[in-house]
């Protein structure tokens, strides 16, 4: 074994190279969002300090915040029991996670049999991807 | 479409029916456990108001705390963008959410090249289960 992705082999991948990675907020403890990790994503994020997941529509290296700007400092990694989910603690660069503008993809509460909208925008997708033409559609896994 | 399950309807379930269910600890901010959910699971845990997810394993719906007694109250059910994760806030019962015996399942921290138990044991699994007679790897999804 090689000693230097030991770390990586410790993580139970999926039939498909996948584990789920989960964003929490550093400073405020929000969830801000779930994305996937394969192995090259995960060793990624450790050698450049910043959240790199796998995109699944696209299938290709996803460097968050590389056509918004809303990087993610990393901050802390860690594993679960099972070791087949990475827990990330991120500095979110610009307080927006999620590509609709918001500042978590997790901007809709259950309230008596509704997902209703609890956040709100803090600035326009159109904004957002202007400048490199990209559509939030496609940044969106 | 039946109003009163149109809210389940709304996620993205997987091919396999299933999505991502991330616990919150509602006091500390601290992220539990990501376990997963069919239907069945989101509505139990909105009827019975704790965590109820999907064993992949047993296959079978999975009453967090069961055997252990280490409950999760509900306090907040959240969706995100794409609709195809859950995040649980929740009143963890008795402090632990570990099969392990530890407060959270992301015990582990990544440190230069290693994954180092950061977590101490609250209680040892054999005392946790010891009243049931279950073991604690029959827990463990």
């Amino acid at each position: 074994m090689n000693t230097q992705t030991a770390w990586i082999d410790e993580v139970n991948w999926s039939a498909d190279g996948l584990v789920p990675a989960i964003a929490q907020d550093a400073t405020s403890g929000r969830v801000l969002m779930m994305a996937w990790m394969n192995r090259h994503a995960l060793q990624a994020t450790v050698d450049e300090g910043q959240a790199v997941y796998w995109s699944r529509s696209r299938q290709q290296l996803w460097r968050k915040g590389e056509s918004s700007g809303h990087r993610q400092v990393l901050r802390e990694l860690r594993l679960d029991c099972d070791a087949d989910t990475i827990l990330l603690s991120v500095e979110q660069i610009g307080g927006i996670a999620c590509h609709t503008g918001r500042g978590r993809c997790f901007y809709r509460r259950y309230t008596e049999g509704a997902w209703v909208v609890t956040d709100t925008m803090i600035r326009s997708p159109a904004d957002i991807y202007a400048e490199t033409g990209a559509s939030s559609g496609a940044l969106n896994e």
